[in-house]
C-alpha cells in the first residue's frame, strides 16, 4: 500500500480500504495499491495544516516564492516520468498534450504565482492616509483544501494545479485531495512538492495529500472548524454535497462544477464559412476526447440550408475522427447516461451514441440534434452535461427562437457567438448577447472556448451552476489568489506594526497599491 | 393601510396581516398601519425588478449617477422630516445623531456611489492586449434584495443605506425589505427615492419596497430564480435561515449578522491611562444605547491593581451615564436574555442587568465581568452578543491567558488592541495580534471600533459568523459594489461590441484600468 503525505512525512494511512487506478486505454487495472483514508488521516492533516498555516504567516514571502519556483523546476526536470504516469492513468497523450501543453502550463502557473508572491499586487493594498485606514488581502487562518478533477492530471491537480498555486501563492497551506483516477501522477507530483518544501525551508506540512476519503470525510474536510476554504473542480453532484456542508459551516468553497458552454452560430457566419466552422467545432468538441470543462456541448443554429449543410459537415468530421479513450469506466457510463437523457428529452442521434468497440474506455464520437422548441420545453434535461466526445446541435426555427434559447441557457463557464465577418449579423448579435452575457463567465467571438489562457483578464468561472459564485475565477493570476484570502483592515495601527505592504515606505518593489484613490507602483 | 412600492407604483399590498411601529421612547404604538405582504407581492416585485434590471443595462450610466445624486439631494432637503420620523420610531436623537451624523453619512454614501458609477473604476477593467482578453465586473442579471437592520434607520436602511447604494451603483435594481421597526422612515425615504427615479428617467421598478413578509416569503426573496443577490444586516438567527435558503439556490448572499468586537487593553495601557480608557470604553459601549454592529462587547484585561481600578472607573462611568432607550420591546427582551445567558455561563454582574424603570424600551446600563478561565471553558456562551448598552470585561490571570482568549474569539467585525504609547507592550501585542488578526475584519490600535469611516480602505466585514464570507466589505466604496456584480470576461470580442470600459479608446474619464499589468488612469 502506498503512503500518504501528512504532517510533513510520507506515512501509512489509517486506511479503511484501498483502490487501484485503471489504464483507460487498455482497461487494465494498474499495480499500485492506494489507501482510502479514514477520519484520523483527515483530522491529522487538518491539525498539521493549521499549524503550518500559522507558521507560514511568519515565513518570509521569498521562501514561498522559492518553493513555487523550485517545485516548478522539479516538475520540469521530471517531465518525462510525470507525463508518462499521467498518460498511463488518463489515456491523454504524452504528446501533444501532457508533456507539450499541460505540463508547461502547470509550471507556468506555479511561476506566475511565485511572481505574485514577490510583487504582492494580488493583496490590493488600499491606503487612505487622511484617516490612516489601510487594508489588504491576507492568507486565511486555516489550510485550504483542494479537490482536483479527473480531466487535467497536472494543470488542475489538487497538488500542482491552478487552485494549488493560488492557495499557496496567497500564503496558505494546502491539503490536496488527489483524484483517485490518477493517484500515481499525484504521488510523483507530491514527492516533488514535498522536496521543494524542504528545500525552501517552508513548514513541513505546507503541502499534504490524501488519495481518497469517504464522502462523509470529504464533507468534514470542507466544513471542519480548522478549514480555511476549499477549491473544488469536478462533478456537479459531488460538488453540491460539499457545498452544502461548507455553507452550513460558514466556510468559503469555490466550485467549478459543470458547464455546457453554448455556441451560437449566427446565420451570416454559416453562410460565409459553415464548413470551416463545422471543422473548428468538432475539433474543439473532440479535444481531449471532449473532457474539457469548457467543451462546447450545445450549438445553436438557425434552420435552413446552411444549417443542414453545417450539420452534415459536422457529422462528416465526427465520423472520420478517431475515437479517443475516456478517462475511466465511470466516464463511459456517465456519458452513456447523459446521451440517454438527452435522447429521452427529445434529441435525435445524428451519429454515435453507443459504447465503442475496442479495448479500454471508449464511447463513439457522438453528435445529436434537437429543435429550439424542444429545448425550450425541456431546458433542464436538454442541458444535461454530456462530459466527453459528444455535442448537441439545436436548430432554431428563426432568430427569435435563437434569442429565446440564449435566455434559457444555464449558468456556464463560457458562451461563444460566431457571426459574419462583416456587420450583417450585428442586430441579432446584440439580441443574443444581452441574455447570454449574464449567463456565462467568458464570452467569445468567433473562437472556441477550449483554450483557457493564464492571463490576468481570464475568467474561468461563471454564474451558478457553473460555479458557486459569479465573482471569482479559478484561472488567471492574481485574481485567482483572492479566493483564498480574507480582507484585513488596519485602522490607526502604528506604522511599525503594519505589514510591509501597507507601510508608507514599503520595502516591496513592483507592488501596485491604491493610495488615496490612485494606483501607485512601489 | 399604507401602500407598498412595487412595479413602479405605490399600491395596495396583498396583505396577509398588518402591523404598527412603536415609539421606543414612550412605548406607545404609532398610528400608521403597514401591511405584511403576501407571496404575490414578493413575486410581483421580483418580476418587475427583473425587467428593470434588464432595462438598466441599456440605461446610460449618467442617468444612474443622476438618480443617486438627486435622491441624496431630496433626502438632504427633507432632513428635518426624515430625521423626526426616524427619531420617533427608533428613539435615536435627531441631534447629535440622526440629522447631524447619520443622514449626512447616508447622502455621502449615495454621492460616493454616484461618483463610482461615473468613473467606473469599481468595475476593475483588466485588459491583456496580446491575447485580446478583457474582463470587468458588471451588474447581476436579476434584482438585488436588501434587508435593512433596526439600528441605522437611514445609513443602513434597505432603501437608502450602504447596501442600497452599492447595489444601485453596480447597476442593479433593488427590492428593499424595510425593517418593520421604522416603516414610516422607510416610507419617506422610498417616496424620495421613487421621485428621484422618475426624475432621472430610470426604469420605474429600479427601486421597490416591501415593509414586511412572512419568514417563508423572505426565504423566497433570497432564493428565487430571478433574484440576483441579497444584502442583509440584522440578527444572526434570521440571517442563518436566509443564508441556507440562498445557498441552496446558489444565490450570493452577503450577511452582516453579529459581532462582539473584542478589545484587548494591554497592561502598559492600563498603567499609563486606565481611567481615561474606561471613559473612552464606556462612551463607545453606550453610544446609540450600544446598538452598533461594532459596539465593544468583550474587553480583556490582565489581572492586577490596574485592572481593578479600570473596572471601578468603568463602573463609575456606567452608573453616572443616562439610560438611553433601546430600539424596541424585543430589543429589551433580547438584551435581558443575553445578559442572563452570560450570567448563567459564569459572568458576574458589576452593575445593571435589569429592565430599567421609566417609560418606553429601557434596560439598565450594564457591566459584567468574568475570568479568562471561565471564558475559555465556555467560549460560545460567554461570547453571546448582548446587543445594547452592556459589555463584559474578561480578567485574564496573565499574559498567556490574554493570548489564549485572542485565540478563542469568534469571527468579528472588529478587534482593538490598546497598548502603552511607548514600546513596553510590544511583545505581548505581537502575540495577541497574530490570532486576533485572523478573526476580525478590522484591527484597531488605541481606538474604539464604533466609528466606521466611508473610505475605500474600510472593511466592514469579517470572518464567519460576523459575516458569511471574509473577503467582502459592506462599507467602503468602490469595494462594496463588487459584491453585487459578476465577473464578465470578453475573449476575442470585436472592439465595437465591447463595453466602453474595455475599449482601447474608452470615452470614460477617471477610470483606473489594469492594462497589461499596469494600472492606468483613463
Amino acid at each position: 500500500m502506498e503512503k500518504i503525505l501528512v504532517a510533513g512525512e510520507w506515512r501509512d494511512a489509517d486506511a479503511t480500504s484501498s483502490f487501484r487506478a485503471i489504464n483507460p486505454n487498455t482497461g487494465e487495472t494498474l499495480d499500485r495499491e492506494y489507501p482510502v483514508s479514514g477520519r484520523s488521516d483527515v483530522e491529522a492533516a487538518l491539525a498539521a495544516g493549521n499549524d503550518a498555516s500559522r507558521e507560514l504567516k511568519r515565513t518570509p514571502r521569498q521562501a514561498i516564492a522559492r518553493f513555487l519556483e523550485g517545485y516548478a523546476q522539479r516538475i520540469d526536470d521530471r517531465s518525462r516520468e510525470i507525463s508518462a504516469a499521467a498518460s498511463e492513468e488518463t489515456a491523454l497523450p504524452v504528446s501533444p498534450r501532457l508533456a507539450d501543453v499541460e505540463l508547461p502550463r502547470t509550471t507556468n502557473q506555479l511561476r506566475q504565482a511565485a511572481e505574485a508572491v514577490r510583487n504582492r499586487s494580488w493583496t490590493q493594498p488600499t491606503i487612505d492616509t487622511a484617516s490612516n485606514i489601510r487594508s489588504m488581502f491576507v492568507a486565511l487562518e486555516g489550510p485550504v483544501v483542494v479537490f482536483g478533477p479527473n480531466n487535467f492530471p497536472l494543470a488542475f491537480n489538487g497538488i500542482s494545479g491552478g487552485d494549488f498555486a493560488a492557495a499557496i501563492g496567497a500564503g496558505n497551506s494546502v491539503i490536496a485531495k488527489a483524484h483517485p483516477s490518477h493517484p500515481h501522477t499525484s504521488q510523483l507530483l507530491a514527492e516533488a512538492a514535498f522536496e521543494a518544501v524542504e528545500e525552501a525551508g517552508l513548514p513541513a506540512a505546507t503541502v499534504q495529500m490524501l488519495y481518497r476519503t469517504s464522502h462523509e470525510d470529504g464533507e468534514l474536510l470542507v466544513s471542519h472548524p480548522l478549514t480555511g476554504a476549499t477549491g473544488y473542480t469536478g462533478s456537479r453532484s459531488a460538488a453540491l454535497k460539499l457545498k452544502q456542508a461548507a455553507d452550513n459551516a460558514g466556510k468559503p468553497i469555490y466550485l467549478e462544477m459543470s458547464a455546457i458552454n453554448p455556441i451560437f452560430m449566427l446565420p451570416g457566419s454559416l453562410a460565409e464559412r459553415g464548413e470551416a466552422l463545422a471543422e473548428e467545432l468538432i475539433g474543439s468538441v473532440l479535444l481531449g476526447t471532449g473532457q474539457f470543462c469548457t467543451s462546447p456541448g450545445l450549438v445553436v443554429v438557425q434552420a435552413g440550408d446552411d444549417a443542414e449543410a453545417f450539420i452534415d459537415a459536422a457529422r462528416g468530421q465526427v465520423e472520420t475522427a478517431g475515437v479517443g479513450a475516456l478517462l475511466s469506466p465511470s466516464g463511459v457510463e456517465g456519458l452513456g447516461r447523459s446521451v440517454e437523457t438527452l435522447i429521452g428529452a427529445g434529441a435525435q442521434l445524428v451519429v454515435g451514441g453507443e459504447t465503442a468497440e475496442g479495448p479500454g474506455c471508449r464511447f463513439q464520437n457522438t453528435l445529436l440534434r434537437t429543435s429550439a422548441e424542444a429545448l425550450l420545453a425541456a431546458p433542464e434535461d436538454l442541458q444535461t452535461e454530456a462530459f466527453g466526445n459528444s455535442t448537441l446541435i439545436v436548430v432554431a426555427a428563426d432568430a427569435d427562437e435563437m434569442v429565446a434559447v440564449a435566455g434559457a441557457v444555464e449558468g456556464s463557464l463560457t458562451g461563444a457567438i460566431y457571426s459574419h465577418t462583416g456587420g450583417q449579423d450585428d442586430a441579432l448579435y446584440a439580441r443574443i448577447e444581452a441574455p447570454l452575457r449574464q449567463r456565462v463567465g467568458r464570452l467569445l467571438n468567433d473562437k472556441m472556448p477550449t483554450g483557457v489562457a493564464v492571463v490576468p483578464s481570464m475568467n474561468h468561472g461563471g454564474p451558478y451552476p457553473a460555479t458557486g459564485h459569479p465573482g471569482f475565477t479559478a484561472v488567471g493570476i492574481p485574481a485567482s489568489l483572492q479566493r483564498f484570502a480574507m480582507l484585513a483592515c488596519y485602522d490607526g495601527v502604528r506604522e511599525r506594526r503594519l505589514p510591509d505592504e501597507l507601510r508608507e515606505q514599503t520595502s516591496i518593489r513592483g507592488c501596485w497599491r491604491q493610495i488615496d484613490g490612485e494606483w501607485t507602483l512601489s
